[in-house]
């Protein structure tokens, strides 16, 4: 009766939609084919239309829309359409999208021609530009793949993007390199790189370069051409004619083209034009210039700016006919791309990445590595649910349900915003900072549709309807109303990782007494009653005082899938949670771990107890005093602010511990709790069977009293470490490069600040190893920072800034989060160098796929809830190799790449080997599964291998090629990674599948056990 | 043979230019047909798009066009093509001709499509917004005939403006109301009036209202309907989407419609904005009210403006549903007219003017009266200069020849830039003010154009050619190289007066023995040798320290004709002129007139020796201290400036007289001259048959050392004058207006600044009366200043002004002419109340229309020379009557009004009854002349009267009926002023008329005598 149900349900959400082809583009002229042509002999000159529109930064995202975005779209459409040798290039689809969907059919017709004939071009295609310092790849992915999406169903091939255009972002990750190159992207432009390394490059005409962006694990298929722009990203000279540079202060020169009157000007443009020209030819090699004809918001009035550039482009040629070499031409990137691909040269190539980026001695761009840090969590968690919903949708067969549709769609544009350059690196004004928490906020009651929607069918539906499933978006600070009122509830955790795991799970409750049963609905499990620390208390302010206590179990949550755990009073039951009282004794300790504390409270030792490796460890909040000053122009009064990091003299202040609160030892975790003064604070915990030590730190209100803006660090200390100036820190969670201290791979640095020039970003981990003992230390993160190792044995984590003066980059404001408290969470490993990847990696995706948990609060006992409900769940039957994680399993609505059988649903699957050549033995191996199996009992109808974007067959990407010293055949295709329904993965590979599965919706209610 | 030369070149020069005829109009649907229609019940709001672009101000004319005004055409054109319901305005033709004349013949074939349809209307259609307080009545019509006159020919009857749009001048002259009506206009708009009068009319909704503009003399067809705008002519509120108005720290709010987005805003924008009609409508009689929407330079981004004003009409008219009464539509200042109209209500009425404008306490715009006295005498000098070119080129029968055309529109354009109401206001920034100067000197060389080919027309042709006819522009300060270098040369004298005049010619020369020979090459003449004043060498310079002295002699004239006189070394000849050397004595005198002087040099009496009356009059140079202060929005802070005159406390200091340099007896003039320390001098002259005293005053450069602005000032004082605090002015150089101290006709003035507030324009003169004696003492001028009488007996005139502070009006500068000294001249009329018109009318016609002076260095003897060449003609054979004044003699090039016949050729001219009601007993009546006669030997084929433009048949005219209580017919229509081709003009009229004149050029060599 029940399963009858399921399926009529089922069968209804498996209806396949119509599919509306888009243009192929079959007939189109778009492409390399139309670019405009320049001379031969001639240096030509491409002149790139373009506008960089900050999703969100002074103002909000709506906000530019209305004020700007729209209007430089009218207008440039409005353009193009009058002449078909203009280009314009555009980038942001957060606005794009938009603005698209706002124009009636005619407009729309319109754009699509110029798109079809390459006169308005798509290039980079993300949602946002999105930061490079602070983001994890899985969030770089997805912000392209949103884009990708509307622009392949809504213009087919002429609109994929090709470029990458990172303008903008203040230092460049070699992830980020590699993504675009396995999107298969043919080059990347940027403008911001450190000013010595720019002007070695211009000196040595390596502004173009090869960037082997995975050269140990990826190798060629991730080679992608790199041109840095010679004017950061805007107009050369005084040539810049737009009315937003002039309502800031610009006053270019107009062509006053009429002898006539007075002011004719047409020789000294042109002559201050081609010496602009013979000024940029030095630094390049090729007889081809990029000149980028916009910046910020530019094109509100495009006619403007393109009747100029008419102008400039006819008077310049025009003296050609006297002999001038100079050859001016509308073009985009990636014409002039593909122009320095015809000159088949052999280029240069660099290994490292584009961090730090200092603009001056002592302007490095380090601080936004840490500003905001909450919103830089926000966007991580957000990101998460995103994930999580994604798959959730999938295998509830929503695919179709445009309500889940949208909600997804909502969830993943309100990441792609939130990732970008201004948004999670922390530099907006704090009114927009307020924004992207109120959108990553509404991206929760989007999940919420879709968790709906997934347990509404998962759950048999029975004549009681299922309990309502809550998400708690509070829990970090131990807030949430089912838990808190509820006198019985149930705890539903999903697992959006594709192995089970156990995930110790920590709720607010108003009692004591309490028993938790496992899934099953009969075996009670062990549970612990800790107190709420006193921290905790602050800040859950005097909403619900009543809450003194957090229950902890350990679940086990199957793969892909969820487990219902159910808490009830214990009074009824035999077994209940200990409640766990504090003791004065200095050790913690678990099955692989053990820490100790010295007598006033500071961690003294830690310890693996499994190979029985012990280092003193120390840890201390301290602050950096934030460097002060004026924005005169001169680097020395640089202050610190939203983007710089600047210690006012590079000395430290120590916070005291004031209080140490002693140990708590439960039966499942042990913790320790530290008070450092009015307002930071930390816990400490070993659990009985995880590896490693999680530190959770509480900081703020940062205090302003004293007017000394506080960078505040955390610094783990090992005395003796040999780490000899060298440290790791990833790379967007996943390669992992070696940092050194004062020293740059590709050229002799001078070193002008000894603190911030050695900062990094941090996404995932920050690792020393110390050659003597063949001993890692690896520090974990749950969001991104700046961090480093300034001395042998240390590891320095910025956690929270807040600051007094702005830092003359455009903000306009200081960073000044003044009320806001921050609590995180790092996770410590110890081990030796050799086994250290297999408990970092893992650990990696388990912090950041975190279960999903969601509260009921049905009042049946257990076991008559699991008489009528599911509680227990998983769209994973089989186990994937160990050394493989499931990044992506998402339905796809619409048309997909392939046009998909009959009776068939296109999932888009990506699997990724999540080791490096050489972190362990075993698993760095490459790694061979049949898709058959792996995905059993998914009944398989057609799989076809897809660029990491999802936009286009692997197959079908010909990515242009370079030659280098390093490979002389310049072939650097696509790695295909699938034969047949075999996959075979290198280190660090993924593989972009879209699987046609049958739509057979039954098995989707199969339970786990 | 002479003869036949000159038929053959005078026919080549009569052939008349094929007519192209412009869209005549008929198959339009412009005018009041056009109009968007208001819904009848509803607050119907006229949303008016338009921009006010100045011909120069912050920057040149030329920048403006090529930064501003070039992108608004482009961009308000595309938007009225895509969408009929749209309108715009525009005024300006110094920019809108040289816009269209760039555009191609599509976009020009557009442009008359939306004139034709209504949806682009040209208002005031004025080369330039001319100011009202500093120009004279000949410069305002030919301001706006030039304008008038491209688009007649270019746009037919749909380019004709009907609406006057003096939006942003600084108060507002009766003369200029009634120029308006004497157009045909229909209605006349504007921003700036006293802010008291404002309140009040405000509270009476008396802001509309019919203007009297001439009430004495033309009565009804002076009439014009006024409507004061509510908001300057901004838009209301926030409602102000220009991209300029942004950049300048506008912040706009956009419509947010979309309620998906954040921040959806249309419920309160919609509130907002009916709550500023609502607030407007209290001050208007009507359910019409009008609402500019633009300002400065506004619609660079016409797309912006108006999506968001499309959206604004539709969803406020949205509210319609919901019971709102206010509904919007695109209008023009015309369908807005036209609706008041339709009302037919009884409207107030006004018959003074609106000088001086104040918009706070202490902040009367009555400084610029004076402000760059320089450049008020260069731009009416060049306006001379046009005045008499256009007759010389009638005369040369160069309808046809482009160059002296093009010439002929070159000088009227600089006149008509000149006239903006920030150039000859002298309210621009100084470098824009050597922009409006070299713009004028440029003139020059157009009128030499023209002079070259009159002369070379006019002057028989043979085997020599005729002499080069060399215009000296610096004559008034004795520059002029062909005189200081030629051993004999010849003075042609050519007068654009209809009547003969007798001219004192002074010429610099370098030596003292001269003969001076009249046009008939036999008699010599008397004349003088002045010895030039320390003064002049001063102003002269390095450059030509040998010349010493000035030749003086009476020339006589032909009316609208030339001649010439011959200055031959003396000594070959018997009679040479008289070296005047300086005396002790302390009269001055001539034949009418006499002037005497205290001990010390000052002015003491001046006698009318034909009345025999005498009057103490002294003479003193004075200063204000200026009020410093800055822009802190605060009235009482209020710095004097370029715009505003703010003396610091009223005070006055007087400049010492320090030397008197004796009186210089000659036949014909006798002189006295008078230093006033450093920077300011005097000379005062009696000529031997002239009525008046001719004061010639030197001011400058105003020395800065002792940090106090200056505005300097000369004070003519009758003690014992009982003029009983009123005085008169002139209302740009033709109607007469009284002048009350501390008073306003039209509401209850509260004075709050006792001498800035009692200052007012005058263009051609000042007068006192006093009642006892029934003696008028009237100073004329050759420039416009700001002047007053404060104190019985005083007549006031500001000279010249130098300041250490911006009045924040938004020119950003200090008025400061560093180096300049300027030199003018007053005319001092003595005579009986009832005996001043006839002297004063046509002294101030001989002022304005001096002969205009050209050089030739001939060595032939003046025999030989008129043996060979003209040396006197006339272009007028019979005498005007003696209160008739031609005021135009013009061919018109391309189409005339009226198509005129064969073997023609259209004039334009125009007769001035030039005297007002009750001026004169005799002179003031009505005149009837026959133009047969009057033009004879001229053949008239054909004569239509015009309209006071001169681009439309007068009959044609049907000007909106207002009824007022003077005027219950609302009969306003045209005076009509011709039957047959007799001519009536009343007291003040004009007549406007085309004069189809028989292509015989025959007599154009004729010889006056």
């Amino acid at each position: 009766m029940a399963l009858q149900h399921i399926v009529q349900i089922i069968l209804l959400q498996c209806i396949v939609g119509i599919f509306c082809f888009p243009s192929t583009g079959k007939d189109a002229t778009c492409g390399y084919e139309s670019c405009n042509k320049g001379k031969p002999g001639m240096i030509n000159v491409h002149l790139i239309p373009h506008t960089h529109d900050d999703v969100g930064w002074i103002i909000t995202v709506d906000q530019y829309f209305y004020k700007q975005v729209q209007w430089i779209l009218d207008g440039v459409v409005a353009e193009l359409k009058a002449d078909p040798t203009k280009r314009f290039i555009y980038v942001e689809q957060a606005f794009f999208t938009r603005w698209y969907n706002e124009q009636d059919q005619e407009t729309q017709n319109d754009v699509k021609k110029l798109v079809n004939e390459g006169r308005l071009e798509f290039i980079l295609g993300g949602w946002s530009m999105n930061d490079e310092a602070a983001t994890h790849y899985s969030a770089i992915i997805d912000n392209h793949k949103l884009g990708f999406e509307f622009l392949r169903q809504t213009f087919g091939e002429c609109g994929r993007p090709r470029i990458g255009w990172q303008i903008d972002p203040f230092g460049h990750s070699r992830e980020q390199a590699s993504i675009f190159a396995q999107f298969g992207f043919d080059g990347l432009f940027f403008g911001r790189l450190d000013y010595q390394d720019k002007e070695q490059r211009m000196k040595n005409k390596t502004m173009e370069f090869v960037w082997e962006a995975s050269p140990d694990n990826l190798g060629p298929s991730a080679d992608l051409m790199t041109c840095v722009l010679f004017n950061l990203y805007m107009p050369p000279g005084n040539y810049w004619w737009d009315v937003r540079h002039i309502s800031h202060g610009g006053n270019p020169d107009f062509f006053r083209d009429d002898k006539k009157l007075h002011d004719y000007n047409v020789d000294q443009m042109v002559k201050g034009f081609i010496e602009e020209v013979s000024k940029q030819a030095n630094s390049y090699k090729t007889n081809h210039l990029i000149m980028t004809m916009g910046s910020d918001f530019n094109y509100v009035q495009a006619h403007m700016f393109f009747k100029e550039m008419d102008k400039l482009i006819k008077y310049v040629n025009a003296k050609q006919s006297e002999g001038s070499k100079v050859n001016l031409l509308y073009s985009t990137p990636s014409c002039y791309i593909k122009e320095l691909n015809n000159d088949n040269i052999v280029w240069s190539t660099k290994q490292d990445d584009f961090f730090p980026y200092a603009d001056r001695a002592h302007t490095f761009w380090t601080g936004y590595f840490t500003s905001r840090p909450a919103l830089k969590f926000f966007s991580r968690s957000i990101n998460s649910l995103s994930q999580a919903a994604k798959q959730m949708a999938a295998f509830a067969g929503a695919a179709d349900n445009s309500t889940v549709q949208r909600a997804l769609h909502h969830l993943a544009a309100v990441v792609g915003v939130s990732e970008h350059h201004d948004a999670i690196t922390g530099t907006s004004k704090q009114a927009v900072a307020y924004d992207y928490a109120q959108r990553l906020s509404e991206g929760v009651t989007s999940g919420q549709v879709v968790i709906d929607n997934f347990y509404s069918v998962l759950q048999p539906k029975t004549e009681t309807p299922p309990p309502a499933q809550i998400y708690c978006g509070l829990l970090n600070i131990s807030i949430c109303s089912v838990t808190e009122s509820a006198e019985k509830f149930q705890v539903t955790l999903y697992n959006p990782l594709a192995k089970q795991v156990n995930y110790i799970t920590r709720v607010p409750v108003a009692n004591s007494k309490y028993s938790v049963y496992a899934p099953n609905g009969k075996t009670v499990i062990p549970s612990d009653i800790f107190p709420i620390t006193a921290e905790t208390k602050r800040l859950r302010g005097p909403r619900s005082k009543s809450v003194k206590n957090e229950l902890v179990f350990d679940a086990v949550v199957p793969p892909l899938g969820f487990a219902t755990y159910f808490v009830v009073p214990s009074s009824k039951f035999g077994f209940s949670a200990k409640e766990v009282q504090p003791s004065k004794n200095t050790v913690i300790q678990g099955k692989y771990i053990s820490v100790t504390f010295d007598k006033n409270g500071h961690l003294a030792s830690m310890t693996n107890t499994l190979t029985d490796a012990t280092v003193p460890l120390q840890q201390n909040f301290l602050f950096y005093p934030a460097h002060g000053g004026k924005c005169t122009g001169n680097s020395t009064e640089q202050p610190s602010g939203a983007y710089i990091f600047r210690p006012a003299d590079n000395s430290v202040r120590e916070l005291k511990l004031t209080k140490w609160e002693g140990v708590y030892k439960g039966s499942l975790v042990q913790e320790a709790r530290q008070i450092f003064g009015d307002w930071t604070s930390q816990v400490i915990r070993v659990y009985y069977d995880r590896p490693y030590v999680e530190v959770e730190w509480t900081v703020g209100p940062i205090p302003f009293s004293d007017q000394i803006g506080k960078e505040v660090v955390t610094r783990y200390s090992i005395p003796g470490f040999g780490n000899k100036g060298v440290f790791y820190t990833d790379s967007n969670g996943r390669e992992i490069l070696e940092r050194r201290l004062n020293y740059r791979p590709t050229w002799k640095l001078e070193q002008t600040e000894s603190v911030a020039g050695n900062y990094f970003p941090i996404n995932a981990l920050i690792a020393i190893k110390d050659g003597k003992s063949d001993l890692q230390f690896t520090v974990l993160t749950d969001r991104s920072h700046g961090g480093s190792s300034l001395n042998d044995g240390d590891v320095e984590i910025m956690l929270h800034r807040r600051l007094l003066y702005d830092d003359c980059k455009g903000v306009g404001e200081a960073l000044n989060e003044t009320d806001l408290v921050v609590r995180g969470k790092h996770y410590l490993l110890l081990n030796k160098v050799s086994q250290a990847a297999r408990q970092y990696r893992p650990l990696a995706k388990e912090i950041f796929l975190k279960p999903l948990l969601t509260f009921s609060d049905s009042q049946l006992s257990p076991s008559d809830y699991i008489a009528k409900f599911s509680s227990n769940w998983t769209g994973m039957y089989r186990n994937l190799p160990d050394n493989v994680h499931i990044l992506t399993v998402e339905a796809v609505p619409g048309t997909p790449v392939v046009p998909s059988p009959p009776d068939t649903t296109p999932f888009l699957i990506r699997f990724e080997h999540f080791y490096e050549v050489g972190e362990d033995a075993a698993l760095s191996k490459p790694v061979t599964f049949d898709l058959e199996s792996v995905l059993y009992p998914y009944k398989i109808v057609g799989v076809h291998e897809l660029a990491l974007g999802g936009n286009i067959l692997a197959s079908d990407v010909q990515r242009l090629k370079w030659k280098t010293k390093n490979n002389k055949s310049g072939e650097q295709n696509l790695a295909q990674h699938l034969e047949g329904n075999v996959v075979t993965l290198g280190p660090m590979a993924i593989v972009t599948l879209q699987v046609d599965i049958l739509t057979n919706c039954v098995y989707w209610s199969r339970f786990y056990f």
